[in-house]
């Protein structure tokens, strides 16, 4: 099996047979996420520690429950409540949490490089759970996995990602995870929310949707930070509805079996009409269930690596 | 055995062999609610999710209790750091975490009718842990649980109720219930504390305690909001605990083996006095010691459905 | 086995052959506390309750994970969201937790003999996780852990403890601990932080470092409150730091194989240079590591006794 790695910080280093290892293995590990079978022991003794930095439920429920259907212990760190209250460095909550024998580390923190930089420094696992606006990579699995089972494939789709693409760490991880399996990404999103150097992404541009739909076999919807427009970013909610918000007019020009997709939490009315959202065509909840699969693949698969190198 | 629901939301609609099934089992579960019997794997492998809107330690941690000495495992979302804060609607977090497959939802939620909603739209079973001044079905079996214990039956039974009846879905929940299985409700409080249509329930209402103590065999004393007097509800504390007290001087009106139950927490000189709480009449920690057994007789019964469902 | 108690409350109160019990007991458990070795199953179906009424991360934790790698279940009760808030008092709190059937509580209260009084109104184990300036014995159990794995023994050694002792239950749990096992004490700091009866403890003291760092065999530094400047108690950090703050000038004047020990979180660059703290003489890590096992071998040997009381 193509994985030996310690960590799991960017889908931008990863290999092709990497990323096929771990939707394969997701796929295989289902059939656990499932209310039919039951946990499995594979990591039983194992500790997981949630470090997250920045708030979240979503991920963090969902590696929750991914560590804990392969029988691992996990432990959350709050962070308000936590050491670093009392002034001590970062690093040395690592080391000494590191003194306590974990196996993986998921961390999420609002600077870019965090996960990186902890991980030079620590002999567990490390896994990248969305650093600043760098990578989010379990999102991007998570959203392949789900288009692969949609669509059978990955090579030579076309993946439309409407938005903040310049804040987006999500946009970034599927970026660089689908441009290596061979799918051409489009982005679109008013100038002031495409990243500054665009052209330093495999990625084609249009500031319209209208042109760029119809091209699309997967439409991934980001969600508008609201914070954007105090930011002097956006000009109003409304008017970025109109333009990029994905509606049932719009959707009416795209392929009869696109699918749409959104990482959440969602802006109902604003970036995903609620039609759309919860339309024939939404594959929303299926990345959420998906979500599940693809950490435990993860934690699986980290572990693997550990087990064999004791 | 009468069981096969999907959800428990409320003692109203639950009929009395029902009733009688979750007593039962509950009563049979207690031995593992103590020291020497360890953990059952029944519930192995199964995914609770506690979702409290309004803070709660004392259920949240007897419903924990219950889930892990059954073997589920159990998850906590924390309302203040969850998505919610990030603006997305309340059903968007339920089919989010419906769609990681959990098996129990207990929710807590301080608008009447939230659980039901939820119920709706989930194949997940749900558990009302309390909403708003509607029902906390769980508490009143409990209670129920605990007076036939010590008295060795319901039926025949006269039950007072003391206290703030108006906004106390404790109170509610154990007149549909107590009712049901032939117990005869008295209620006793201030005019401003009594529900405006008072008449609507199966009660009989008494404004002074005197009358009426002597005909309880069981008198249960429910917690005084002290936000109440801001609200112009009560003259003072002083004076409520003077006329609707429960202290020693009442009490010896009182039959001579009358039960004194109190759902917690309590203001300790104000509806109770110190010598009845902890007295010999008090079954007040029988009532926390039987919800950890009710608490376990509703996952098993639920999950029991869900077996033979899948 | 030299260990019947039902309670860890302090180390003055503690005996020498328990003291042997526990650290013989954790050396034991040590192998547990790798990734190599699994959870065990020895404390599976016991239920320990965290009572933290002061923010900790790293003692709670390690107390977490030293009961998970036992099996046993944990519940975190969040004093913020507690019935606490709804004014109950603190001993109802206890009461009903203790209907709920813990086995074991482990407390932190910044009131001196909260846990005391908790243990002889439960019938749970208590571990006091430290109370106020009295006591913080595990602490005191993991350091000595970690000195007599490094010196062999614990009998004729000098320990040197720098700083706040005034305010430090971790200087006060080793002072009494060492002692017992024959340890010779030596405290060092500025005249406002030692305790104002500080000939009522078995140590010599010195107000200056320099006489007393070649006599050393282990030097504790204690974590410096920067409170205390405001209280008026420093005159200022940069001070302290030339007089009381280990770098490497003063570990020059120290004995050869003297070992470095900090209870955590530090203030690097205060009370310890950054190269001592990450030097050569440094365990500070060890005694993390050391906590977990420490942590095991209490709840191991309470339940013990528990097992044959039943």
């Amino acid at each position: 099996m193509a994985f030996s790695r310690k960590d799991l910080l960017g889908m931008r280093d990863l290999e092709v047979d990497e990323i096929e290892t771990i939707l394969d293995t997701a796929e295989s590990l289902k059939e656990i996420n499932t209310r039919s079978i039951k946990k499995v022991p594979t990591l039983r003794g194992k500790t997981v520690v949630h470090l997250f930095y920045e708030p979240s439920t979503r991920t963090r429920t969902s590696f929750d429950i991914a560590a804990k259907r392969l029988s691992a212990d996990t432990y959350s760190i709050a962070t308000s409540t936590s050491s670093m209250v009392k002034g001590e460095t970062f690093l040395d909550t690592i080391k000494n949490l590191e003194a306590m024998r974990p196996d993986v580390f998921i961390i999420r923190h609002s600077a870019s490089g965090t996960p990186h930089r902890i991980a030079q420094r620590t002999t567990a696992s490390v896994i990248n759970a969305g650093d600043g606006m760098h990578e989010h990579p379990s999102q991007a699995l998570l959203d392949m996995l789900t288009i692969r089972q949609h669509k059978g494939r990955l090579d030579g789709l076309t993946v439309l990602i409407v938005g903040d693409i310049a804040h987006s760490r999500v946009a970034r991880s599927n970026i660089w995870g689908l441009t290596k399996m061979g799918a051409r990404i489009l982005v679109c999103g008013p100038p002031t929310l495409l990243p500054s150097h665009i052209e330093q992404f495999p990625v084609r541009v249009s500031l319209r949707l209208e042109p760029v739909i119809p091209l699309a076999d997967v439409i991934m919807v980001l969600r508008l930070q609201k914070e954007r427009q105090g930011q002097g970013l956006l000009p109003s909610l409304r008017e970025y509805a109109t333009y990029y918000g994905i509606d049932r007019q719009k959707l009416a020009q795209a392929k009869p079996d696109v699918l749409i997709m959104h990482p959440g939490p969602m802006n109902r009315g604003v970036e995903i009409s609620p039609e759309v959202a919860d339309g024939p065509h939404s594959v929303i909840l299926d990345q959420v269930n998906n979500g599940v699969a693809v950490r435990m693949a993860l934690l699986y698969l980290l572990m693997q690596r550990h087990e064999s190198a004791v």
